[in-house]
């Protein structure tokens, strides 16, 4: 009974650790997009263009944000007014809309991309791979724990699937985006001058 | 350079699965404290003056769940239209506010509660206790590092020993709230009905 109760509570502490990492995580981001005239939902719009290819669908980007095809359509609706997306219909069928970036999004989101990366960098940079690996690892667990709860009789293969090419897909785009990182690759200071405006 | 592109993948990876993860759990809790006649932030709130203790300083309360002081006092002005808070001035210090509980908000804090924790240690089932204490270790040390990039010059040993302290709150909650839980503790289903108003 008493070992139960240690399992609860080191249950709730993971709980409200992963709130308050996630937490700590988000403002982090605020902090250092709102210095590019984006929002951090707008950045991760424009983000998922750039793993998903030009012209991505919708649907798509909701899929890789996790969120609702609305919900992303609401947040495109400004993009378009603020000339940071241009949007398409599909000439075969209308009801699928593609979206593609702006000369004016390319232009914020390189330098947005290279300061946010230096700056997961940066926090991640005591964390060596093997535990980066592990924590990687256990967060899919929960991930594939909670993906039942959420959508019972989801394909946890298929989702399995989904993340192996989503990981192509991320390695692709470091590829492309990895000159600029390269100074960082080390993952301690000295160079914080080029990846972002604030350096601190 | 490979060897750094690889490291730089597995950060990048980390990141958008931490982003998935949390929005996961999210969509959960979403799903389960909907039932309770609360919002996610409401429930919030009111586990928040549980752990904390009645009544609760709206500044603990922000910054248990790591948000800004005003950004709790407008959800807290809902909760108090919505019947679910009472809020009390201190007679030394006006500025100070403290916010209790009403018996209606204790009346659907209660199986909210029950249910929260029951689809918590579901979705956690499959993780074990030694595991379980890695992912904290390791989300712990993230949040260090974000801490550090959000407030810079923030005590990182300060913010250590308020952890424990909050660590030993949430096992004196818990002990108060195992009962309904105990059915629970073998981490697997067969007692699901227990638990809270839907099952899945």
């Amino acid at each position: 009974m008493k070992k139960d109760l240690e399992s609860q509570q080191l249950a709730l502490r993971l709980w409200r650790q992963l709130y308050r990492t996630y937490t700590l995580l988000k403002q982090c981001e605020d902090q250092v997009i709102e210095e590019y005239e984006l929002t951090t939902e707008q950045y991760a719009v424009l983000v998922s263009i750039s793993y998903l290819g030009e012209p991505s669908r919708i649907t798509d980007i909701a899929r890789w944000l996790e969120r609702s095809t609305n919900s992303i359509s609401m947040i495109i609706d400004r993009m378009v007014k603020g000339g940071l997306v241009k949007r398409a219909r599909d000439k075969r069928d209308r009801r699928v809309v593609y979206v593609s970036k702006t000369s004016k999004a390319e232009s914020l989101l390189g330098p947005a991309n290279i300061a946010m990366f230096g700056r997961m960098l940066e926090i991640l940079s005591p964390i060596p791979d093997k535990d980066r690996l592990t924590l990687l690892n256990l967060l899919r667990e929960v991930g594939y724990g909670t993906m039942k709860c959420v959508k019972p009789g989801v394909d946890i293969e298929k989702a399995k699937r989904d993340e192996a090419k989503q990981a192509a897909g991320i390695a692709k785009w470091l590829s492309e985006y990895s000159k600029p990182f390269a100074p960082r690759t080390k993952h301690q200071g000295g160079e914080k001058g080029k990846t972002g405006k604030k350096t601190r």
